[in-house]
C-alpha cells in the first residue's frame, strides 16, 4: 500500500512531465535552484478569509509535519493577502463558511532554507486545486459542500469551455478522509486521478506544486448546517438553474450517461431507505402511485444501486418522493418539469430543513412537502445508539420532554438529541394525502431562467438639428439588436439646453423623432437602447450638440 | 506592408498551433463551433472599474467596428461584473485612473450568431494581455503608465518566476498609436512581438483570443497628472523600492546588460536636453562636478543615446542631475546609494512637480531639487508654439500677467500657458548651489526595505500543569524560528482562569515558566512567537487546558 501511493505521486510526476510538454518546458530541471532564488508567489482574491482563494507558485508541503510552506526569494509576489492572515486564517480550506477545524495557512521561510528544508521533493507540474472535502462519506455533503463547488472553482480557473472533457487540473484533497465511497464521483472531473492528504503522507515524500489554487469558490452553495445558527438556506444565494444544469450535464457526459429521450411510460423515483427513517408502507405507496398516476415506479437506494444508476434514472423522473435525507441531494439531476415530494417523520417542522426545497428552487422545479402528524404512525427508536436516534441515556425528565414534545424546536448542529430521536422514526406514510398533493401539482413547467443577460449596445451615429422650435432627431439602432429576442426595444432620450441647464427625458420607439422646443438654444442629447423595459444599453459617453 | 501586418498575425496564430503543442491541443480544431455552443467566459477581480481586471476565454475583435464581442453561450460564465458595465465603464483600459477616454467595454452577442459575425476568424491560443498604451512617445509615460504596469500585471497572471526569462503572453496594445519609437522596450518582456490595434485593422480580420486578460494592474503607478486635480502623487502607493529594483533587474537582463561591478572611478550623469528647456551652461555644471567631486561626468540625451545606453550608464551612476523632464524616469535604473538632483526653471516650484521625487523616495534614494530663482538666469520663448510656452496667441494682459509672476500657481493638465511658458524655458544653472547641494549629502546608503514580511509559525507542544497556586507552562519554539533572522524573540502568553473569566498576558523571553496563581482553579492559555517587537505569529487556534 505504502508502495502503491509512492508510485502513485511518482506517476503524477512522469505524467506531467512527459505528457504535457509545455509544462516540463516551464519546470526548470533543477527546481531546487529556481525555488531557491526566485521563491514562491502568492496571488489572492477577496475581501476576508471566507471569500478568498489563492494562486500559488511554488507552494511546498511536508507531510510529516502537516505543514505548508511558502520560500520568500527574490521573486516573491505576495498580492491580496490580508493585514493580518493569522486572525483568523488566510482562508477557508473547505466550501463551509468561517468553520474553525478547515482554515488554510503556510509557514514562511526564506527562500536560501529551501534546499536544506526540502531534501528531494515530488514537484508536481499540473496545475492543482487544494482544499478540503467537508464530509466526503455523505452524498449531500459530497455534491454540495465538494463536487459542485469544485466544479465551479475549476470552471473559474481554467475558463474551461468543454462541456464534455475533464480539466486538465491535479485535484487534492487536504482532508483527513481517505478515497471514500464516493471516490468514483470525486474523480470524474478531473483528467487525473485526485490524490489525498493520506496517499502524501503514506508516500512520505515532500511535495510541491508549481501552481497550487487553494480554496474552493462558495458561490454554488444554498445551505448552512447549523454551525452558528438553526440550520438553513445562506443568506446570498448565487447558484442559478443554468449552473445547476451545467453541472449536472457535465456530470452526466462524465459518467457516459447519454440524455435519453424520457420513456413514453411516466417515471416516479421513491428514495428507499434501507436501515433507518423507514417509509414502513413503502411497497403500498409505490403501488398506489404506480396506479393513481399511471406511472413506473422506481425504487432506488446506495445499497441497490450506484450512484451512476440512481443519476441515471433521476434523469428521466417525472416525480421524486422519499423521506428526508441525503439522496436527495439527487434531485441536482432532475429534468425540468418534474415535482418532488419529500417527506418529514412526526415533530419535525418542513420549513426548519430546507435544503431540497432550496435547491427545487434554484432549479425551478415544483416542491411539495409532506409531515407526519400522527403519533400513531410514527415508530421511534428509543434504544438504538444516540447517533441514531436513540435517548436511553438521557435522564428520565429529559426522556419524557421529549416523547412529549409534539416538534422539535430549532437547534445548532450536530448532536440535538431530540433532533436526532425524532429525524432516525420511521413513518407509516399517509398515501392518501400524498397522493392528493401530488395532485395538487401545478401542470405548466416553470420556464428556466436565461443564462445570462444580453445587453443592447451603444445607440449609432447619433445627429440632430435644431430649427423653429423644433429639435430633429435621428440615430441608428445598436449594432447587436439584430442579434436580440427582444420583446420590446424601447429608446431613452435626455435633451439638455445648454443655456438653461434643463433637461427633459424622453422615451421613443423609432431612431428618429421632431421634439418640439421653447427655444432654439443649443441642446446636449444622450441616447440609450432599453430592451424589454429593463436591460439598459449604454449612454453615448459624449453628448452630442444640436444647433440651429 | 498590409500584408507583412496580416503574416505577423497568421504567424502567431501558427506559432501557437506548432510550438507550444499545450495550447494546440486546447485549441478546438473548429473554433467556431465551440464559441458556437459554448460561448465566451469572463472572470473579473476588483470592486470598481479602475481596479477591476477581467479574464476572458474567446474574446473577439471585429478591427472595422473597433467592437469588442462576447458570445452568450451554454458553458458562459460571468464572474465579478458590476450591477451596470456601462456605468462608466467595466473597467479602464490603460493604467491611468478613470481616464473616460480609456474605459473598455464589450457587446453582448448570442453564442449562435457566432459563424455568421465573424468569418474565418485568426484565433490567437496564447495567453494574452490587452491594454491601452498612455502615451507611449513619450519615455516617463511609457515607463511610467505602460512598462511597470505590464511587467506588474504579466507577473501577476503567470507568477513567472524566471528573473530572466521573457513572459510567454501575446501582448496587444489597443490604443491607436503605432508600434512607436519606443518599440524596442516595450517588446523586451514578452517572448512574442507585441501587436497594436493597427496591425489588426491592418490585416483586416477578425481576431478572438482564447485567452484574453484585459486591463493593467495600476498598484506600481506613483503618480497622476493633474487631470481632476493638480498634479502630485497618488494617495495609496503600493509600488517599493523592491518592485523597482525586480523591474530594473528584469529589465537590464532582457536587454544584456550584465550588471558590471561599478568601475572604480565615481560616475555623473547629466540629463541632456537638445531643443528645450535647456541648462545654458551645461558645459560648464559638467566640468565643475567632475572637478569638485573627482567624478567621470556622462551626458546622455534620447537624441545621442539609445534607451538601453541610457539605462546601462544610468545603472553605475554615483550623481543623475538634469533639468525637470521626462528622462528623468530613467531614474528607475539608479543603483542604491545615488544621489538624484533635478533642477527646475524659474517660477516652477519643485514641490508641485513631484513624479520624480516620489520615485527617489520609494526608491530609497536620496533626492534633491534646485529651483531657478534669478530671474535673470531665465530665458523664455514667448515667440515659439504654444505648446512649447509660446504666449504670444494670448491678449496682452494676459502675457503681462504671465511675464511678472513669480510662481506658476498649481493647474490641471494639459495645456496652461503659464506653466507651459515657464517649464519652456531655459536656464543658467547656479553652479555653486548645485555644489554645496550635492555636498549636502547624507553618505550613508538608506538600508533597502527587506523584500516581503516573514512571520514566525506556530508554537508547538504547550503544555502546562497547576500545582500549589502556580502554573507551570513549557512550549516548543516555531518550526521556522531557526531559519528566521531576528534581533528579538519573545512570547506572548494569555492565561484565562475558567471561574473567574480574568485574563492576564505576559511576554516571556524563554519557552518555560512558572506563574504565580491567586487559585488552582482551571486555566486557558494561549501563546504566540513575536520577533523583533512587531512580527506576531498565530497563537495556538484552541486553548490548551492546565489543570492540578
Amino acid at each position: 500500500m505504502l508502495y502503491k501511493q509512492y508510485q502513485d505521486i511518482r506517476y503524477l510526476l512522469l505524467e506531467s512531465r512527459e505528457d504535457l510538454p509545455e509544462q516540463a518546458t516551464d519546470v526548470p530541471l533543477d527546481f531546487l535552484s529556481i525555488i531557491e532564488s526566485s521563491g514562491s508567489s502568492v496571488v489572492c482574491t477577496g475581501d476576508d478569509h471566507s471569500t478568498r482563494r489563492c494562486k500559488f507558485r511554488n507552494l511546498c508541503y511536508l507531510p510529516d509535519e502537516d505543514h505548508f510552506l511558502f520560500f520568500h526569494g527574490q521573486s516573491t509576489i505576495l498580492e491580496g493577502l490580508p493585514e493580518d492572515r493569522f486572525n483568523p486564517a488566510l482562508l477557508d480550506f473547505s466550501s463551509v463558511k468561517n468553520h474553525n477545524t478547515q482554515y488554510f495557512n503556510y509557514i514562511d521561510v526564506p527562500s536560501e532554507s529551501a534546499r536544506s528544508i526540502l531534501g528531494r521533493p515530488t514537484v508536481i507540474s499540473t496545475r492543482s486545486l487544494l482544499f478540503r472535502r467537508f464530509n466526503p462519506s455523505n452524498i449531500m455533503h459530497a455534491f454540495h459542500d465538494d463536487l459542485l463547488p469544485m466544479f465551479h472553482t475549476l470552471r473559474l480557473i481554467t475558463l474551461h469551455d468543454s462541456t464534455t472533457m475533464p480539466f486538465d487540473v491535479q485535484i487534492v484533497f487536504m482532508d483527513n478522509a481517505d478515497h471514500g465511497s464516493f471516490s468514483h464521483l470525486y474523480g470524474l472531473y478531473s483528467s487525473s486521478r485526485p490524490i489525498t492528504k493520506r496517499d502524501i503522507q503514506d508516500a512520505g515524500e515532500t511535495i510541491c506544486f508549481r501552481e497550487a489554487h487553494v480554496g474552493l469558490d462558495k458561490s454554488m452553495t444554498w445551505y448552512q448546517y447549523g454551525f452558528f445558527e438553526p440550520q438553513g438556506p445562506l443568506p446570498d444565494i448565487h447558484v442559478t438553474s443554468s449552473h445547476i444544469a451545467h453541472f449536472a450535464n457535465f456530470t452526466r457526459h462524465r459518467l457516459n450517461l447519454t440524455n435519453q429521450a424520457s420513456p413514453s411510460t411516466k417515471i416516479a423515483v421513491i428514495l428507499s431507505r434501507k436501515h433507518n427513517r423507514l417509509i414502513l408502507n413503502e411497497l403500498s405507496l409505490s403501488s398506489n402511485l404506480a396506479q393513481q398516476f399511471n406511472l413506473k415506479v422506481v425504487l432506488v437506494s446506495l445499497e441497490t444501486h450506484t450512484a451512476a444508476e440512481i443519476i441515471e434514472t433521476i434523469g428521466q423522473a417525472d416525480l421524486l418522493v422519499g423521506m428526508h435525507g441525503s439522496l436527495f441531494i439527487m434531485s441536482l439531476f432532475l429534468p425540468p418539469g418534474s415535482v418532488l415530494l419529500e417527506l418529514f417523520p412526526y415533530g419535525v417542522n418542513p420549513k426548519h430543513y430546507t435544503p431540497y426545497k432550496t435547491l427545487a428552487n434554484i432549479q425551478r422545479i415544483t416542491y411539495h412537502s409532506w409531515r407526519n402528524l400522527n403519533k400513531d404512525h410514527a415508530v421511534p427508536h428509543p434504544y438504538r445508539p444516540r447517533e441514531l436516534g436513540g435517548i436511553a441515556h438521557l435522564d428520565a425528565d429529559l426522556q419524557g420532554q421529549i416523547t412529549n414534545s409534539v416538534e422539535v424546536p430549532r437547534h445548532l448542529c450536530c448532536r440535538d438529541p431530540e433532533w436526532l430521536f425524532r429525524i432516525y422514526q420511521d413513518t407509516i406514510v399517509d398515501i392518501d394525502a400524498v397522493i392528493s398533493i401530488i395532485r395538487s401539482s401545478p401542470s405548466e413547467t416553470k420556464p428556466p431562467l436565461p443564462p445570462s443577460v444580453i445587453m443592447p449596445s451603444l445607440v449609432l451615429d447619433i445627429h440632430c438639428d435644431i430649427s423653429a422650435h423644433s429639435l430633429r432627431l435621428g440615430f441608428t439602432e445598436p449594432w447587436n439588436l439584430e442579434l436580440l429576442d427582444a420583446r420590446l426595444v424601447q429608446y431613452e432620450v435626455w435633451i439638455q439646453d445648454v443655456d438653461s441647464q434643463v433637461t427633459s427625458a424622453w422615451v421613443l420607439t423609432r431612431t428618429f423623432h421632431d421634439f418640439a422646443l421653447d427655444s432654439d438654444s443649443e441642446r446636449r442629447v444622450w441616447v440609450r437602447c432599453v430592451l424589454d423595459e429593463t436591460l439598459r444599453g449604454p449612454f453615448n459617453q459624449d453628448p452630442v450638440l444640436c444647433n440651429e
